[in-house]
């Protein structure tokens, strides 16, 4: 396994277990982070021992967004020409955006295990993420406007496809906190658990559930839901026709009937 | 009445009543079912006289979803060769998606009654309906990941529409069940009944609400709502503009107008 | 500030309070409304120093909807034929609606602060704005189904996109009463106050914060969000990146991050 | 073969022949017309022995567009009521399209051989073929302007894809006769013969080029170039690779290397 | 008819003339020029007697795109502030769009007529026309480039669906001049006349042959093909149906058909 | 600059001139081509010295398309499970195709030089490419057609919006060769040289003058043509002006201005 300066990254029974390993700094996404986010998915991507992924953060928060002194550098790069800045300006955008799309993108489904903070950048990455579970003491913000910025690595986009219109619009102008409580019931995470222990508890024994099913369906079931976000509904149809055409003479629905007759647990190859 | 074998078909009060009738096979759904499903829904479209549809199940069960004695034979048709095995799996797909294509883009609102068992091609189906009623006991599950396969006759199309991104994706990768009540509190359907006598009360209920309004008004409704789960809002603003350019020279605006003067039920031709 | 007959518009503190003023007719929008609300939302546009709209209407109602005198005098236009009239009809439900849009386009977040009876045309209105909070009395009404008529000014084309799709249909296609604790529950208004007094004290305190944030933020944030509703994550993602390319070279920044550091509030530039 | 009243059909050689058989009536479409050729086409999809399809008319003529007979027969259609008279209109525009979409969606490409007339709905059906060819004598004209009515079975949706948008406008505002030479300068027609007869020789020597090929590579080049119409670049690239994903997998490209290896003829199964 | 500063405009026999009237300024488009433009094609578009517009340029040249003077005015309203400068750059060429909107977006067809220069904003005003005929002495350049700006008010969003794509990013990209031959060849002008005067007679007659159709029918025609550039087929097919389920209950269809049936020029109402 | 195996990669003048380097292979693509190809424009796109690029091939043809041997490796990674299979296919057609598709998304023109042979992935590539230049021998086929499957690396996808649909069809399904005169004559290429040297020395000339432009400008116009090969026209009309909102804040601008007043040729950085 590659060692990372941002990530701790592990591998067991078919669950990477990728966690920001920067507490001393509220996990704050640093220069580093960025580059090894998009290393850290092509592997996983590449690695079809790699059924399902959790992403959690180490310590008491999530994650605090992106790391100021890195904004700070980014402003460094500026010259005097504005046609020219905004050129640099936005493949730097772009570049960073593509970090978490290589979240988003990844053909295995990521879970987001949350604790405390879960401010600017870091709703950015939940975005991306499949499923968000938290913690009863996270704490959610779109902090960007509080910068004097729009947020542009991925919430304005992704989110409003997650919750209600209307509250989306609430938190983004505001950049209030959101408890909990009211993630849940706003659709921002799927559950709620008392404490970090009982999260991570939670979360893996999900993500052992969709380890055990065949990684040729969850693949193709990721695969139709993303493509719903953007796509219409007879597009989607004729997509997963074509899809399914292959996969449907794959192994895996043989194991799995045979499973089902012998009242048994089917197991399905990488 | 044209007679089926795996519906029971009535209409009374400008209600058809499609109740699928195989309750000893847990309404599975066999050959005749997708073929007869056509059929019915075109009548249905043909016939000015249906306002409204409830679709229901026989017995304890709304449906377990498709036939696996179908699916069976179905992997009969298959040969050598795979790209042509691919060519006959994508077009029985698509054979089978246009079944519950006929329910979806049928003129008249179809409500969907739902008991016990819910699974696997059942939600497909009742996704492609404008509503969804249960009774308490009813339990849905997006069963087709545990055939090893992903879903491909709507759900993954169409569900993403009605409850939220991040419990779908949970519910689609597990296929773990749903309750009644969560149901309810995810947006799957929009109320409960105690018992399936009063599930059927309550629906008709409301289907006789909508019987009672401007079959023309309630088209053009559903022509729209349906229109906007694929389009951009100016679309959709030109298109009920040239829409209404024709339907508000119709009748029925006088009639409704003199009905709300004096006060009294307006009564809508066919 | 001009003069209108059916709004009564005041700007204090960068929030412009834009109030349907026709009481004694329950705020029926007459002609003057729908020709006013385009020159409101024109000098909202145009003046930097609005920065949060709070839409609301005086008295005990918010409004109920198109004015049955102006339909009335619509039904006027019309000649002898049908293909004609459909070319009038068609101009005039557009430019209809274009007064919705204009709401919908202003680049500023818009507040509506709702009591009482918002039925028909004000479900279409509110539909428009960024925002929706209601006092508790509050009762919303897909009223067009009732007159004959699919609504065609804007509540079919983007209320799906705030609430669910199942109980959209049924609002649409019923037409039934919807009280505050629903409208809560389904995500049709953020929050509920205990009545009106509460609740426009509770609206001025959010515009009041939002106005507090730096505009350009706020603007590009309200950009994006609006541009997610008809557009692929993909191209929101590139669209950001050319927008931030330029404001991110605004002073905002520089000023927020200042008063970050220095733990004061930041005061922007209109 | 079955036997059909406004068409003659032929099977040869891989090669489906499908005649325009009213040259009495100078193959003027009637009701007979339309429904037969939804027939037609479901027979050529269903049947892997047919790969590809001429389509021609037989006499002086290609066809006058729609017989005027059945255009005062559906007049007849009509009541009073504008509103119910539209949804009858809509439903047999749409049912008419139909039977051009059939042509469209059929999955072997259709080479249409034109020879005099091709007026109003002939440019119609041309359009939804793969490729045109004419003899020296043809002219077009998109006649439906002279009828009073904007052309609504696909002329006005197709052919701008085909040829220029600046002489596209010219030709439906004026209805005007292009012929031959015209015809292949803006691209409307891919070649033009000396006569009925060259033009007959012509199109079946490229029609048997076709059929030599492999049919599975032939299928998925025109769903590729179809999907290209409406989709954007990114979307087509993913489709290709889905749908090859199980194509490349077959004997086809095994035979055709072989073939290439030992410089002979491949030949495909159907 | 109300007098212009920038243009003159004259109707006469159901055609509006529109002609560019600076010819001591080669038709450089000054302030005046983008408002009254907008202006005039409101009128346009709001009187029902004018049924094609031909659009021309007084004197030597049709134009030669925007005036300098203006664009210098606008660089005096930009301030210090980046952003700030970014949100009225962006408005202000949004506004300028909007002329050509205008023309765009007109019911009617609008033919331009085009002698010598025809260079930078002139381009993309005549793009923004249906059709576009020229004398031999046209000259095209896409002059923008050499400026050092990319053009902005609608060329490179409208001509690449008039002419193909690579001649399209050569012309963009040097700026070279085209003549009228190849103007021709490459689709961008449908005609070449001899001489001003021969194009003026050539265009009026091809305007004269559309005002003599059916407005309704024209309107529809135009409203399809413009559609077209933006939709999908299956889009358009439904859009039209909508559209002619009004339309062909127009007495204009009774108009034709009566005039056909006896051999006369049908007349139509405005 | 760095050496490559498949390519020769010069910078002159600001012009890279890539130039495919396997003469004695007629330039077939093997493995090192499309991973270096990738490398090359990386290094293009993030080099500003860069500002146009020409890409020819050494040798007496352009390329004779992807190297067979490298078809055979790929075969060689396929397993027995048929859903395995097609995953793995899925990713290695992605893989290819973004190898192009680094060619597209150049933010600097890139002109193709082609002489001889250009056939299968070369039409492919040259798809990609802004422009293409021909010598008279030049020779073109879509031969993917003959080895039994459809072309999966841009033709099918991008070729339709650079030659006439039914042309495309033609081609596409019998793989026919296209010289160099109707190479030009339906679009496929912008002009036709007499011999080689006269193509380079052509192709250089027009790259000359698109590198004394402003690179802002070109930049700008080559995103904004590229955009709408796949978006709608006001969503074209609306990015440009938030592009230009940033870049018409640069220097470039003056610069242009200064020299257009100064009868100069203007000098812009890089």
């Amino acid at each position: 396994m590659t060692e990372y300066t941002a990530f701790k990254v592990e591998l067991t029974d078919n669950i990477a277990h990728v966690q920001i390993n920067r507490p001393e700094k509220i996990n704050a996404m640093n220069a580093a982070f960025w580059e090894e986010l998009v290393q850290i998915f092509q592997w996983i991507d590449d690695t079809d021992a790699v059924r399902v992924v959790v992403l959690s953060g180490a310590g008491k928060h999530f994650s605090s967004g992106i790391d100021l002194m890195m904004l700070a550098a980014l402003a460094q790069q500026l010259g005097k020409d504005v046609g020219r800045n905004a050129r640099v300006m936005r493949r730097t955008i772009l570049r960073l955006q593509g970090s978490f799309n290589a979240v988003d993108n990844c053909r295995k489904p990521v879970l987001a295990a949350i604790q405390g903070y879960c401010i600017g950048g870091a709703i950015d990455l939940v975005s991306a993420c499949d499923m968000r579970y938290c913690a009863s003491d996270a704490q959610f913000s779109i902090k960007e406007i509080d910068m004097g910025m729009a947020a542009d690595v991925g919430t304005l986009q992704r989110l409003p496809r997650i919750i209600g219109d209307g509250i989306m619009r609430e938190l983004a102008y505001t950049g209030r906190m959101v408890d909990a409580q009211e993630a849940l019931r706003i659709g921002l995470v799927n559950r709620v658990y008392d404490d970090q222990a009982a999260l991570l508890d939670g979360v893996f024994a999900i993500a052992r559930e969709i380890a055990a099913k065949s990684p040729i369906a969850v693949a193709g079931t990721k695969e139709m839901i993303s493509y719903m976000r953007d796509h219409r509904i007879d597009d989607g149809l004729e997509y997963i026709a074509t899809w399914n055409a292959a996969m449907l003479q794959s192994e895996d629905l043989r194991v799995a009937m045979a499973a089902h007759m012998s009242k048994q647990q089917p197991t399905f190859a990488d």
